[in-house]
């Protein structure tokens, strides 16, 4: 933990600065991988699957018995939980769908907007200890509101070749319509080009390791878009004097806990809710059984004392935090002052849990900055807004004059007689 | 221009295919640039103005003087198209500025959305003959709308040093912060990492060259945003019987003469309607005075007859065209039928050239297959939408047991505690 008191403006673009990220060139490991999975299929799947997920499996795809099966494998009350998250971020997605509005913007050119879903989309799930349901969640309820055709999930199986069962029941009740135990940069590129049993995709969703990350960049290559550039995970804290420091503490450890590369940065008003808060992290840290990681990352985060609740806004700016949580008394005053961050938490009982799992928002989120230049996944990431417009013939008329001078100013031609030539025969028939 | 009638559906795949576009690896050549601006910023702009426009410049920025001049060097007739486009364009985009709705997803728990501008993007704008004001239009507009407090814009000098009038009259009608004498790959560096003069912007907007768009490419590995992947414009038309063959054929050839890429289909139900599109087109091309550029376009067009206005729809859906014309009597009913497509026009009287310039779309449209996956330039491309959430006491006593029960089962005991100890102190002071 690094603490400063009052820095010094001159510092902050250091303070700014996350930690550096030692990422291996990637890029040809992967097009190894990519030219594999292209020429040969399901079988460079089910070879890799035994070489780096240690299982032997003879299908790719899971099969209905097994999307059964997982419904009694896990408890009622995870059962209940996840449908209760469901309900919420249904609800708080299927308000991003948009009514369509006509607007005449001449008296006979109308224009509007309509939503089309993305119709081919993957949802990448990482393996390992923490069996990511939540991010099944939070990728296949807004491809399902946005009316994606074809929603496939890839995630590695186990040593036994099985896919945890919170993710098949998550799966099927958010109506991903094929599951497959595939993992790593081969996952991205089965979904890039498709194989035999894996149809290929328009856009890649979700996270990953490093490989993962550099294969959904390389797909890109191939005209496959995908949710967002990755970064390691962080929160910022902004807490005034009557902010709670084991909330704050305990807000920071669940961001600290993801990985030793996550980042956490607290900043306070008060001296002593920053003196407190750094005590109550270090015995809370101890309590977790995950503390190594925690440990570790927290080694890159900062506690800074700063003047005022709007000085740590005008820092918290500069930094772009995925998660914000403002530990601010008067949170609402604060609110059109965040002009970079992915998600905002308010006042002491918005946890980050809360957003990471049930209240509703999503929680793939701009990470590494990039809050500066790119929203979080919605709905809008899994459709296409296509703009429409009708002139009638009076449309055309009153418009007509003003595009022919515009492309004649543009040496464009075509575009002028394209008009021209209907003006004409509205003047030869009247 | 290749005529096919009645084409087997396992012909399709092959004639939606783009033309193959020998894109040379420009990746090294980018670099090198980039690297060079890097270190000696507007020195290396200066020296690359002289060396690839002819152009011998003191000073990167254009004056106040300049962009005050270029309001008398254009006609007040250009002037007049100009705003009366302007004003269609900010009705449309002013549409999409969504009013924010809070959702009260479980008792105590409200979740939004607000927009926040990105604060700085940089907009290109290539030279040529063609002075592309309306690109600025497109892309000018929707910034200023959006809120971004820094709009500058690139764009190559000619030989004298200047800047075409109709683009900084546009500019500064639209908003445009500040403007910059700087093409190319340059440019685009430029924008990526700040110079004495040019400031560094996080999202780089338009269109250019093959060195423009490799560069375009190359800087998001600086963290920076881009609008979207580029390829060359194409148009896809529809038509039925009661289709105009002289209008088709406008619509056809102000696509063509964008460049020898373009690419137009055009389909019909209606053989007589087909063989009059044709002979129209090679009649209009010949009266065009950049036909060269057009008639070595044309050469990549299908004109195809189908059976029915839904085949045909079938077949757009599998182009997913940038420019999709529906002349098409009852093209209401076709609507919904539409999957893929960047803009689309209806009817005999809505021809490209309207959205291209003034009915208030936009022009910044996804090419080479990709709306599929993409939607041109909004409002949207200039924002952020940030997810902001509030919970009561209520609100966290109600989900809090959801949200310690998911936790958990991922493993994740911090994102349990950050609950947990919240409610623990609840409980103690009831």
């Amino acid at each position: 933990m690094k603490v400063e008191r009052y820095p010094e403006r001159e510092q902050w673009s250091e303070l700014t600065k996350r930690p550096i990220i030692k990422r291996e060139r990637l890029t040809e490991i992967v097009a190894g991988i990519f030219d594999e999975v292209k020429n040969n299929g399901d079988q460079t799947l089910i070879d890799f699957a035994k070489k780096f997920d240690s299982a032997e499996i003879n299908s790719i795809k899971v099969s209905e018995e097994e999307i059964e099966a997982a419904e009694n494998l896990i408890s009622e009350e995870l059962e209940t939980a996840i449908q209760e998250a469901k309900s919420n971020i249904t609800r708080f997605h299927a308000s991003q769908i948009p009514t369509v509005e006509k607007i005449e913007t001449t008296k006979g050119v109308v224009c509007w907007r309509e939503n089309r879903a993305i119709e081919k989309v993957g949802i990448y799930i990482p393996g390992g200890t923490a069996p990511l349901f939540s991010t099944v969640l939070m990728l296949a309820i807004p491809a399902q509101l946005a009316g994606c055709k074809e929603i496939i999930l890839c995630t590695p199986p186990d040593k036994n070749g099985n896919v945890n069962p919170a993710i098949l029941y998550t799966a099927k009740l958010c109506g991903v319509t094929q599951i497959f135990k595939t993992g790593g940069a081969q996952a991205i590129a089965a979904m890039t080009f498709g194989t035999e049993s894996i149809p290929n995709v328009y856009k890649i969703f979700g996270p990953g390791n490093q490989y993962v990350v550099a294969a959904k960049e390389y797909a890109q290559n191939y005209n496959i878009a995908i949710d967002m550039p990755a970064g390691p995970s962080e929160v910022l804290v902004i807490a005034d004097e009557k902010a709670v420091p084991e909330f704050c503490a305990a807000d920071l450890l669940s961001q600290a806990e993801h990985g030793s590369d996550s980042q956490v940065i607290f900043l306070s008003t008060d001296e002593k809710i920053l003196n407190e808060t750094i005590l109550e992290t270090q015995k809370q840290l101890e309590a977790l059984p995950r503390n190594e990681m925690a440990a570790e990352s927290l080694k890159n985060s900062h506690f800074i004392l700063l003047n005022s609740i709007d000085e740590a806004l005008e820092f918290s700016n500069l930094y772009a935090p995925e998660h914000l949580i403002l530990a601010v008394n008067d949170f609402e005053n604060y609110i059109p002052k965040i002009q970079n961050a992915g998600s905002v938490f308010l006042g002491n009982y918005s946890c980050e849990s809360a957003g990471d799992y049930a209240s509703g928002t999503n929680h793939t989120l701009p990470t590494n900055g990039f809050a500066k230049n790119y929203s979080g996944v919605s709905l809008d990431s899994f459709v296409k807004k296509i703009t429409f417009q009708n002139l009638s013939e009076q449309g055309l008329k009153n418009l007509g004059k003003t595009i022919e001078i515009m492309a004649e100013a543009e040496g464009l031609f075509a575009h002028k007689n394209a008009v021209s030539i209907r003006l004409k025969e509205q003047n030869e028939r009247i």
